[in-house]
């Protein structure tokens, strides 16, 4: 997904995977102290760059924040369509989805922190990128709710309403789903799973 | 509640009812542009005040951040213990405990943003205290979870999990259940009822 910014195209591998690195690096910095309380000096500093260096893989603070937003809607996107790839009924398919999430939560604490306490901050073209993204995210779990309810597996529910609720149950697993906690991604997902398709039986 | 420092001992009414004001307009203010990045000095403009008659009402930001948690744990656990007063199945429990915090949630929109979202910022004493009321109300959440259990209503799900399920549904409300738009607390406490009761059913 290119960023508004810097940009990739023509860039080496090396400066593609040297850029990950500060953007991993980066979200672990605004998880534990906020995005505005963080500043490039700080930044600079925790990736061992000087700031000539480092502008030359970020353009600004806001592109680091929308790399951090990019890296998990990435990575979602990428889960949904794996799974949608492997067909199967509304039900193997909201079950997959959701443990493709909560996979996603559990491998990117930090990002996904970041992601949901500091989308405020992103403006203009970036803010309506990442609008834009999580509403198809969105769309993407009504749809299988739909599909549900069109092959009468599901009963006849509120698909957005419904999709609002199993969003809500995983993404706030963010608060304690670690990945050096006691649960696995796993661990939570079949009964996740179990508790929404026993709420949507017909 | 009384929060940790100025404390309202002593204070007339006319007192309290000011500093409930300047809790309310300075939520607003925290919700939109973020605890740190907010100063005293705006503070005391929005809510018309010099920084001495501020200092009358408010010990700190950090004691006007706590108030602001003060404020949604107060209601959110009042709305509990009415619930629990009301007695009932475990089934009934959940289902009132649902729409009382979906009408906290609704008529505080401010506050919970805040709640949700600057709850790292609270130190010490008064993000123990935070945590601990946090807790407190997760295990209610449990209980009647263990009570519908025990009572075979629901099958034998771990409370724990169930809860967190439950806490993440109705809690992720707040990004789109808002005082001025198109849902009341009502219309999706209803349906959500239905999926997790659903979920649990034996």
């Amino acid at each position: 997904m290119a960023v508004v910014g810097t940009g990739d195209a023509g860039r080496s591998e090396k400066w593609k995977a040297r850029r990950d690195e500060i953007v991993d690096v980066s979200a672990g910095v605004f998880a534990r102290q906020g995005y505005h309380a963080t500043g490039i000096a700080e930044l600079c500093a925790v990736n061992g760059l000087g700031k000539g260096a480092f502008y030359h893989y970020i353009a600004s603070k806001e592109e680091l924040l929308a790399a951090i937003h990019d890296r998990v809607m990435d990575e979602v996107m990428l889960g949904a369509e794996r799974v949608a790839a492997t067909g199967g009924s509304a039900s193997a398919h909201l079950t997959a989805l959701g443990a493709a999430l909560l996979d996603v939560i559990h491998r990117y604490p930090d990002h996904v922190w970041v992601f949901l306490h500091e989308f405020p901050a992103l403006t203009g073209d970036r803010a309506e990128q990442f609008r834009v993204r999580r509403r198809d995210y969105e769309r993407r779990v009504e749809d299988v709710v739909r599909a549900g309810i069109a092959s009468g597996e599901f009963r006849a529910v509120d698909p957005r309403l419904t999709a609002r609720a199993w969003l809500g149950m995983h993404n706030y697993t963010y608060l304690w789903l670690k990945a050096e906690g006691p649960l696995s991604a796993r661990d939570v997902a079949g009964p996740f799973a179990e508790i929404f398709l026993g709420g949507l039986a017909t």
